[in-house]
This record gives structure tokens, sequence and C-alpha cells, in this order.
């Protein structure tokens, strides 16, 4: 029924797409210089596995096994995470016309590193763990808070994807938070330094960026934004790409849901941020921070409200 | 090439996982004595299409054939329920230390209990999908709705959910509710109470709390939060875990996206609440609340602009 | 154990679904005249593999072999479409007890409609991607643009949903839109029309309404609302469910986080709309909105801050 | 690395194959008037459950939801064999040049006959499983011997194959007696009639022919052929292609394993065939055939052994 | 379509198996108390895996990790065996009335058993390997002996069959066994008692019975049946289930292709069975046994040959 | 449970493991130097598909699409192949003790080659459903002998792997013919040379060894065997491994069911072998040659019965 349709339409595209690799110098890239998506999500389930054996990893595992399921799955995920890592050093090596020597070596030694900070991030992940326990009165044991909480799930990703970042891999390490922002709709750059004891409760619409930095037990509600404020172009009006442009949180800040802070400012430690609240500037440490007013008045059948309410939250 | 680094991590880690089961007091837990999130899932599929056979079971499914579908699928989505029924029931003795006689008697009678439900609540699913034909200009049908309604899914959950938070089983409950939330965005406890014919438009950011009542006919756009306002702690520094602090909604309130409602508040009747308000303290039946004003200026070759509009919605 | 209770549930939820069927009239409806959520997804994993098969097509395929892939791809991706649009138009029959003769033909023909705008797509959102790669200085190339980012994912989806839409299939639109929404949290109706070099960062929460209109180069940040202010209802106190309610946004326009646009409006070309504001006006070209103040103050240890910050973004 | 050899195979392949359409007349075909393998693999599997549901359905079926499973699963299995049968005769029409008016309806009123014999059908199948269980001194129970015999399964396979086969779907029972062929090594063509209480022990190389008549109560052991001694052909030289060529056994008679019976020929109630012998007339009702004799004789160092052994089975 | 057939076959097919319950006396029977095939299945495959880590199991394995894997995978068989023991234990129970105390601990106890036995069972098929390549002019290499041949992967399952029947579990051992009948066409009874070196070549059609008993260093060839003569039966006229009534074969002997070899006879240390030779006595140690002769004849043009040829194998 | 005697049956196991290996001096072999049994499997299916696209590829392929899916198919095939063929190459070097430069390039060649030969390969094994739809009186099309042949399939099977041993990767090939050898009980070995229209009937027990030659037009009936007489050995006592020691068959031969042919010898051109006839010398072109006869005697109630039929097939 499409057939002729189909011959035109798959020569058409081929246009489209030669056009576009002309224009983007992509034409001589080698076809297989480039992470898999779907690796990377199979990696990501592993480690989650490999991180918290008795909860996340299979459901018939026994405690006396824990440590054969842990080797055998952690040894298969970092094989898939080098040769995704030489995907991406390749990738990087052609885009920048460079001439990296040894690519395979560079990126078993990256995971090598990686790998061997897997013990440090799970005792991290134990804080943040304690903390949501801690900081949500819903919330009936740590056991529930690992197998169920999104902050939580977020917070894994996030930081075994700084450490690729950290490692030179920052494609890995991006597609491995795009994954939690799917799943959680949590959206952490993998260059956010984040301390321990972090708590992100419902954490639907969170953003923070790529230079954020949050000390130790800051707890942060849904829709919060750590954002940049504006982007300087350098002479050519590009983007200047690396850059320190958002918000420094101190230890033990509180911010409620909606706010938006933008921009290199600091949350002094100990502050409060009130939800829906619009901050550019630095807030002192131990500061509360809170939102206006509100007016609210009778529909048409009736006589508006009056003053605003006392909304400290 | 990672030979080493494996044995080693897998010895770091059983040493972080050994520290933090004796700090959580977890080293004489059964393995198996908790709920699978994968099973939960599977039987959050096998639910909704015994509760919407056509729609959302089997695409080959025929009318003439449905009671046999939905009395196999019933059957098999209830044993698994009853087996992970089991599973919260045991962690929950051993996590208080409570020796409950007959485990799997008592999760047999809490899931056929539950099994009752089911006809009651589609009865209250079809008056939600009726509402979001109703609400939604650009619903065609109620068949749509079903079909590809975040809110919808949201409330299915959310109302299997609850029934099994009443039967006493909030993890499995939790589940649920969490599996929709990663789905939808819209994060519902499972302790919420919710009346008939709600309509959940848009809905990605929506918290709803656990102690939150919301009556008949309500209507919530996408980013509200019916939070709470603070956490009582008890005399040992602790969160009061159980304890009503989150809004009452009464029937035929409507709620634009982004609002913000905190505490033990009350909703009227009729109220409409408007976009993005934050509102900590009672509101009067049919009332509206709307956000204050909006400056706007020029932009840098100009005048600023003029009076806020008005801004009713 | 749950024999009884099993044949009484099924016996109960088919009088719920009779009784359901008898109000809604959906008694005589042939069974399988409805589209599929599953088949969908497959298309739109198929048709994004089409579009860009070294970036979103399977791992191991290479250059040379591209157009066998694409061909074979779309072949069968077009034929599992053409069933669902015929699926799509029986049911409207039925729904509207019309009479059209030869429907597969007519789903056909549409479909072949759909191919023949893939190649002018593909073209479109190669604007896309370069919008985000050269407005995101986390962005350091278009291939982690294509793999990685939602709103790029969003825009995929939202166009080859339009061209559905276009072609009088909106409800297999609508599934391939919710898809998106449910991956990414940003929910583009179909009916929406966007211009090229569009970049949704961040995303989730972003809601564009039915019959928005947004032009060339604009750029959208997470949780903006382009929605509708109010729906008018006809004489029968019915939604009018046709009509234009939501704003239209000129080329070059940029709208930070959380701002909130509702009902038809005109947003001027090169305007900038500041995070969180809410506008239910039209904005002249070239002006620049931004929320008004926020005021915050000391914790209870001490004195309010001083003035609201200058909060230009 | 095969580009160029990849476009010359794809086109040489074409040529082969249109060159073998233009000779056997395929051009014209319809593309999917032809049943799957796969399907038909899908439907035995679910016949199977269907027909022993404790034994050959899923694990955790319970006794008390038999009937739900039954009839689901059922109803799945005779859908796809409708549609299958409407391919099997949509392709004969083409193949004969026929115009038979609605197959559809032909292909279910086939099917609709076809299932009515399944209740018999089983009845059957309970007659071999204890023939088997009373014929093999290994065997310890009757549940075992539906679980793990490949003679019952061959049985299984063939008795709904038989079934198609009298409906007038000769080529889905092909494929259904085939598959069991591939699982078991025992070859039993479709027309075949086999009587209750038949045991076929081991199996490996049993073959059955077309038009083989068999009794009640064989027992059949592995390697047996039950073949046609020529075949005649027609004033064409083509073979006379439906002519009854096949042996047929009798009643109570027991053929152990090797024996090779060949032709039109009656092997007469309650004869016992011994191993390996090869048979091409009749044998009378009560008779014991048996090889003649075996010599051996001592190997390089010795004198040769005596008198051949008393060889009765 | 088949909305009335159907359910009057789902009520005939309860009637048909309440009938063939009634009367095999198993209506009380608990549903699960019964082995599943496919979770043996997937046991074999993990173990196949265990004991051939390198070439049977992933294909990703690198010798560093192979503990790890062969230790999750040996603990994940081990806990499926246990239940499925246990199911056999609790049928055995049901179908002999009998009342075993602890059925767990006692299939626990069977399968540690089990366990213990798979290192010197690894040593045993080293010699069935080794055995294999040095008897097949056409294999390579040890590798590929355990990578390809059907004879050795029908010693693995019958090695690890005949364990679970020496631990009194023999439905699981007789699945076992059937699983590599299917595969491979050698169907070897769980009790056979089978020496080391043993190597069955080509092997479709290859039977050895229940009481067999094979010496080392033997080899096989396809088609050769190790059966019993006759079955005697009790006062009852019930075949005497358990009775050595299958051949003994000593030391170094070779049993060609077809060979049939009956009874409780000894096949004497080094011996040599011709093809197709039916043997029902003792043949002494070292003797050649072979088939007589064969005419033959010249077609209908001409004259019948002349002796018959030395047919020494 | 098993906790102890896992950790003691690994360390066991990997005991015996590096016995084995220090034996065989594997102790240095990498570990991916082998070929995949599962993905050699892949490509089989695969490559059906791209020679017989409308009967063996995909059900919902249409005509008109069928060279997309078939290079497609073919592309993933090959890469598939290449880099079996390099695990191949490598393991052959190391198994003894060569170094070819540059295995990767050679591996691509041969599959290169291979490629080539698929369209003549496809015109040959037309011939042989020709020949399969002649030779059998119960065949109703061509095309059902394509899809449900066992023959035909061991024929796909053998003649891929013949192309493949005559490049050089005789254990790539070995493995394609056992999982042909697996579903339909006929062994082929890759190295048999057989000419065009060869028809294999029923076929479970066929044997052909690797240095057997077929001619043109050659029908084989179930459980036939062209073997070896014997295997020579060297000076060293070891099986001289390639040496012509099977038959060569010529045109036009029919050598019907359980013949046994032995041996370096030759069956003139159409000559026809009787069922379960042993012959280990030439045969004459155009002889005939049959069993002996059988004897056979009434039961234990009569009389033995007469002479020997007549038994010429």
């Amino acid at each position: 029924m499409f057939e002729m349709t189909i011959a035109d339409v798959v020569d058409e595209l081929r246009g489209v797409r030669e056009s576009w690799r002309e224009r983007q110098e992509r034409h001589d890239f080698a076809n297989r210089e480039f992470p898999s998506r779907d690796a990377i999500a199979q990696v990501a389930a592993q480690l989650r596995g490999v991180l918290f054996p008795l909860r996340l990893g299979p459901p018939d595992l026994r405690q006396e096994n824990e440590d054969f399921y842990v080797g055998h799955t952690l040894s298969q995920a970092l094989q898939t995470l080098a040769a995704q890592a030489g995907n991406e050093l390749r990738f990087r090596n052609r885009l920048f016309a460079q001439n990296t020597p040894d690519i395979d070596a560079q990126a078993g030694e990256a995971i090598r590193r990686f790998a061997g900070t897997l013990p440090g991030l799970r005792r991290l992940l134990d804080t943040d763990v304690l903390a949501a326990y801690h900081g949500d009165p819903a919330a009936r044991s740590v056991d529930e808070v690992v197998l169920s909480y999104p902050g939580v799930l977020a917070l894994i990703h996030h930081r075994l994807a700084h450490e690729l970042y950290v490692q030179g891999l920052p494609l890995l390490a991006r597609i491995l938070a795009e994954l939690a922002h799917g799943e959680t709709g949590i959206d952490i750059h993998p260059g956010a330094q984040i301390g321990s004891g972090c708590f992100i409760d419902h954490g639907t619409g969170v953003v923070i960026g790529e230079t954020a930095i949050i000390g130790k037990n800051v707890r942060i509600y849904q829709a919060v934004t750590l954002g940049a404020k504006r982007f300087p172009k350098d002479a050519q009006g590009h983007l200047q790409k690396s850059w320190p442009r958002h918000p420094m949180v101190e230890d033990d800040v509180v911010i409620y849901a909606g706010a938006t802070i933008l921009g290199r400012v600091t949350i002094g430690a100990g502050a409060v941020i009130g939800g829906n609240v619009w901050i550019t500037h630095d807030v002192p440490a131990g500061s509360h921070v809170h939102q206006a007013s509100v007016q609210h008045e009778r529909n048409t059948r009736g006589n508006p409200s009056a003053a605003p309410a006392d909304v400290v939250v």
C-alpha cells in the first residue's frame, strides 16, 4: 500500500541526513562511537542492585549469597560501562579532532577508579536514606524509603553520575541522570555537588544546575529550581560553556516547594526558603524567606476577604 | 581488567552493608520478608485490565469473553498480592518485634476484603472518567479519557492503593502510588481520601498529602500542592508520624495550576483557588482566591508597562 | 482461598460495566474498534529510529546500511499505524453513528500523507536540536542533545503527533503525546502549532494547550503553562470543544520557568517572560515581564531582611 | 565492511526470488495469505494448558479458578486459530484459483466445530495417559506421564491436528504436527487415525503416515515406521496425492522398536511385532513376528559364538 | 463469534476433568504440589553454566570473575531446585497418603547433598568430553565438544538427573532427562548408571533404560537401544515397577548404530556390537558381534548381485 | 540454607576447572575467544528469513518492502557472523600457537565471500523444495514444504554451514549444523557435499558424515546413516582426523528408512537401497538392494506363519 511512498521517503530522509551531517561535519564519524542509552539503563539497574542488594536486587536473593550476586553483577556492569566509556572517548576524540592513544586503556582506568568509589557512595546514600526517614512523617521504615522514594532513586543516579562526570565521562553521566529524570521528574545535572544527608521530597519538577554546590543535610521539596540567572556569551556570541552560574546552598538549609533560586548566590547555613519564592541574591545564614502575600476575594456572590494570612512556612 | 578492584569493592561494600545493618538492627531479618516493586507493578497492570477490560486489557479481548479474562487475571493478581501482603506483614512483625500468629491467613483475609471493594471502586472511577470528559474541552470521548489521561491513571492507582492502606498494608499501597507517580508526575499519598468525580488535569507536579480529605467533584490542575505546613516533633525530637496535617477540600472546589495549600485548613465548598496562589488558612465556601498582580516592564529599549491586568481566572 | 470472592467480584464487575455501557450507549460497540497504547508506543520507538537512525536506532547499525534499516522499520511502523488509524476511524464512526465507506482505504491514505511529511519533520527537528545546543551552556554536542534531552524527545513526539492530528487522527495523536508526557513530564497537546528552532529546557511540568501557536526560535523552561483562561459553555451547558483559547507566542520569545500564560493572548516577538509570572493579557513585542518582589525576614533569632532584591532574569 | 556486498546480494536474492515466483506462478499472491508457525506454536501451548490446566497450565494456577483460565486461554487460542484458518483458506483459494465467498465465516465455522471436539479429545487423551502409566514399569504416576512423556505430547498435538485436518485445514494441522515432531522426534501425519489408549514409548524416530489407521490400545516403541511401500503415479507422471497407502493396525497390537511396516497391510488384533522386523504383508491376528537371527563371532582372538539365541521379545 | 461454544466447551471440559479426578482420586490434591517443567529447564541452563562457565555460561564472562558467576548462579539454581523438590515430596506424600514431617527441610537436605556432588560430576564430565574428542575424527578441540556435541549435553543432563534420582527425587530427575531427550533425541532414564569416559556419538534415537549399568569408556552410536525384554506382572496383573531388566555393559565396549540389546544381559568388557544387531543374551568379553548378511539384486534391468559382502564393522 | 555448601562447592568447582585447564593447557586463553551458540542461533533465524522472506520472515512482511527487510536483516546477520568468525579464528590461533596477523580483516573477508554465495544457495534450496514437493504424496504446495518440512530446514542449515566450512570456519559451521540436528533429528556434518534436488523425508535419525559426497536428486528417508566403517590411527595412536571415510552417493539414488551405508563406498547412479539394509561395499548403478527376509510365527496359541513375503520396496 505504501510502497512508492516508502522508497521515496527513505530517499528524502537520506537527503536530510546527509545535509545535516555535512553542516555538522559528521560525515567521517565511525558508526559505533556513541554510547547507548539502553546499555546505560541496564548498568543503572545493575548498580542499584549492587549498592542495595536485598532491597533493589532480585527478589529471591538471600543474605548468605549476597557477595556472589554483588561480585557477578558488578563485573557485568563494569564491563558494559568500560565499553560505553570507550565509545564516549572515541566520539570526543573525533569531535575535537584529537588523537588520544589507547582509548580502551583510558576507559578501563576511568571505570576502575569509578568502581573504587562505590563503597563510599553507598555510605553517602545511607545518610540520604536516613535523612528521608527522619524528614518525612509518612515514612515508616528506612527499607520503605530505599524501595519507594523517588528522591532516593534520583540521588542514587546522581551520585553515580557525578562520579562518572568527575572521571571525565560527562555523556555517560548525563544519560544516567536523564534516566532518573524520566522516572522521577527530578533533574539534577551530574556536575552538581551534593553533600551527605540530602532529602528531596516528592521531587517532581526539581531542577539542580551543573555548577550548584549543596552542603550537608539539605532538604528540598518538589518544583525547586537551583538555576542560572544569565548565560554570558563569548566574543563570538557563543555561550560560555563552563563557568560557575548556579547557587551554593550551605548546610542544613530547607527549600520549600516551588522556590526558585537563580545565579551564583549563597544560601547561608540553616536558612529556610519558603515555597514559591524567587531568589536571585545571597540569603544570610539562619534567615527565613517567605512569599509576600495573597489576596483573595469573594466570588461574584460576595465581598472580598480581608488581610493576607500569616504565611510563614 | 577489573579483577582486583572487583574483589576489593565487593569486600568493602559488604563492610558498609554490615555497618548499616548493625546500626539499623537489620542483621537478623529474614531475607524474603519484603515486598517486590516488580511484583506490584505487574499486579497494577493486571488490575487496570480487570477494571477496564476492553480499554486497558489485552487488545484482542472480545466482549463475550470478558468474564473469563477478568476472573483469570483477577485470581492471578490477588494471589500475587496475598503473597506480597504476607511479606509486608512479616517485615512489620520483625521491625516492631511483634509476634503475630498466622500471618498468611491475615494477609489472605486483607486481600479478600480488598477484592470485595473492586466493583465499588470501578463505580467511583467511572465518575472520575465522566468528570474528566465534562471538564476538558479537548476530550472527545470517555474512551479516550480512560486510555490516555494521566489523571485517570493516577486515580486508578490511588483508589486501589487507598484500599490497601485501609486494609493495613501501607507499604504495598505506597509502592502502587509511586508507580503512578513515576508514570504521571502525580504524587498522591495512599492515605488521602478523595471523593467521587475527581478530575486532575495535566497533573505533572501535583502533590496530595497523607491526611488530605477531598470532597466530590473537585477539579485540580498541574503542580497543585495539598501539603503540610509544619511537622511537630515529640519529646524525643522525632517527627510525630500520624496526625492530621493536610488540607480538607470540600465538594465542587476548583484548584488551578501551581496553587499551594498547606496545613489542616478547609477550602469551602464551591471555592475557586487561582493559579500559583499560596494558601495556609481556611477559605470560605464559594470564594474565589487569586494571585495579586504582576509587574512588567519594557525591555532595555523601553518604558515600563502599565497597570496590572485583571487576572481573575 | 479467594474462590467465592472471585466469582462474586467477577459478577459484580460485569454488572458495573453493563450499567456504564448502558448509560454511555457503548453496548453495541465492536470490540476491536479502539487503538492500542502499546502498539502506538512501539510505533513511536520505530519512528524515533527512522528519524535519527545512528543515534536513536539500534546500537549496532552502520552508516552504510542505514537505508535498509530505515525502509524496513518505516514499513513496519506505517503498517501498524494504518491498522490503528482504521481502529480510530471505525470507533469514531460508531460513536457518531456515521457510516463512512471504506475506512481502511481512508486510514491508509491518511498514513501515506503522514509518511510524506517525515523528511520535512526531520528538518524541523534538526532546528530544534541546534536550538538546544546553542541555548544550553551545559550541552557538549548536538549528538548528546539528540540522545538525552527530554525537550527533544517531547518535540519528536509532538511533531509526529501534530501531523496525525492534522490528518484527522486526534486519538492516535493524543496517545503519542501522552507517551512523551509520561517520559518527560512535558505535556504538549497535539493540536498546538510550534515553529522551528524550539527549545524546551528541563521541561518537567510544561503544559501547552490545544490551540496554542508558537513562533520560531522560542525558548521555554520547566513548569511553563500556556493554558486557557476560561471555558465557555454552550446553551446546553456543555463545554465548547473547539475554539481558540490558548496563547499565541511570536518568534524569539523566551519564557522562564514556572511562568503561566493563560487565554488567547499574544506574546509579542522577542519578549522575555520572567520565571513564575502570571500573564493573562497581551505582552508587547520586545518587553520584559518579571515577578514583583520577594520579602524575606530573619528567623526567630533575628531581624527581617531589607529591601527586595533586583530580580530581573 | 560489507556495504557493496550487501546491496549486491540483496539485488541478486531478489532476482532469484522473482525467478522462482515466476516459475511457481506466485507473483500475484497477497502477502499475508499464509499461516504463521509462531502463531500455531503459541496456540499449541495454550491448548495444552486448556486440556490439562493443573499440569500443563501456569504453575500458579489454583483448582478453584481453573475455569477462568480455561475460558480465557481457549478464547485467545481460538481467535488466533480462526485468523490462521482464514490465512490457510485464502492461500488455498489463490493456489487453486478458486473463489470461495466469505472465507472468514468459513474459517470461524471450522474452528467452532474444532472447539466442540475438545472435551471428547481430552477424554481420549486420558485413555492415552492411562495406557502409558500401565504400560511403562518406570512410570510412577499419571501426573508424571502427563508432564514428561514425549509420547503423550505427540498424541496431544496429533489429536488436535487430526481434528484440524478433518475440518479442512491440513496446513495448520501439519504445522501443529511438525512442532511435536521437532520436540519429540515422533512424526505422525495429521491424517492418521489413532484409537484410544495409544502408548508411544520413547518415541524418537517413530513415523506414522497419512492414511494409517490404528485401533485401540496399541503400543508402539521408538523408531517404528508405519509407511508406504510405493507411490503410484498418474498419467502425467505425478504422484497420486490421496490414496490409502499406509498400514492398518488393529486393537491391542504391540510394535517393538525399529519395526518397519510398509504398505496397505493389516496387522491383526493382538499381534506382536518384534523389534527391527520389516513387514510388507498382512499379519494375522494374535501372531508374533520376530527377527530371524544374529550371528556373532569372537574377535580377533577367538572362535565364533554358537547358535543364535532365542530371540522372542 | 465463539461465545456460546466457549462457555459450553469450558463446562464440558470441567466435566471431563472432574470425572478423571474422581477416577484417579485426585480431587483433594493441593494445587501447587507438582513440579514445573519450565522451572527445571531454567535450573538446567543455570547448572550447565555453573559446570562449564566459560563455554556454556554467558558470552561476556571473564575468567577472573568466574567464581562470582558460579556462586550466584548456583545459589539461584539450588533455591529453585529446593522449592521444586518440596513440590515433588508433597505430591508424593499425597499420592501415597503418607504424612512426612517437615518436607521443606527434607527437600533442602536432598538438594544440599546434590550440590555436594557437583565437583565430582564435573570431573566425570571432563572424562566424557575427552572420550568424545578422542573418539571422533571430526572433533577439532575439546572446547568444540563441550559447546556443540549433543552426546555431551545428554550426559550433563543425565549425570545431574541421576544424582537427583539417587537423592529420592525421581520426578525432577525425569523432567531433566526429558529436556535433554527433546533437545538431542537421546533418551537416558535417570536411573541408569554410567561410568566415566562415555561417548554417545550423533545420538538421535539412543534409548537407555532405568536399570542399565554401563562401565567405563563405553562408546555408543545413534539409535542404540539398551532396553527391557519383558515386563513381569504381579499377582494383580500390574507391572512390577522396580526390578533389574536392562543390560549391563562392561568397560571399553563399543556399540554401533542401531544395535538393540534387550534384557538383563551382560556385554563383556571390550566387546564390539555391530550396527543394527539384535541381542538378547550375554556377549562374552572381547567378542565382536555383527549382522549377518544383505542380499542385493539388480533392478528390473539386470541379474542379482553375488555373495554378501564381508561386513565386519 | 545452602550457604556453607555453596562457598565450598564454588571452591571445589574452581579446583576442578583449574586442574582441567592445566591438563588441557587452557590457562592462558583469553576469555572471549570462543563463538557463542546463542549468537549463531540468532544468525540462523535471520538468514532463514533472508533466504525465504515471505515464508520464514516476519508474518507482517509485505512483498513490496522485502528488499528493505532482506538488506537490514542481512547486514545484522553478517555483522554478528563476522564477530563470531573473529572469535573462532582467534581461538584457533591460540590453540595452535599460531600468530595470524589482522584476524578481524580475515574474518570479514571470509564472511564477505560467504555472503556472496547466498543467491546461489537460495537457487539450490529451491531445487530441494521442488524435490520434496514432487517426492511426497502428502505435500500440497511448495509453500507448505518451505514452512514445515524438517528436511528443508536441515538443508537450509547445511547449505549455510557448508559454505562456512569451506570458508575456513568449521566451528561456526558445526554449531549451525547442531542447531538443525536439535530441531529435526537430522545430523549432517558441515563438510558433507550435497547436490541439488535433495529430499530428506521425515528425517529423524539421519546421519551424514563429514566426507560424504551426494549427487543430484537423491532421496533419503529417516534413520539412514552414511557413516565411516573404521577410523585409522596414526603412529601415535591418534585418530587420523581428515581423510575420506564416508560414502559417495551418485545422482538419482533413493535410500529407504533405516539403511546403513558405511565406508568410502560408491552407490551408483539410480540405485535403490531398501529399508534397514546394511551396506559396506560398492553398489552398482541402477541396482536395487533390499533386506533378506523376516520370519514370523504364531503366538503361543498357534502354528508359525509360512514363507517370507516378497519384500521389495
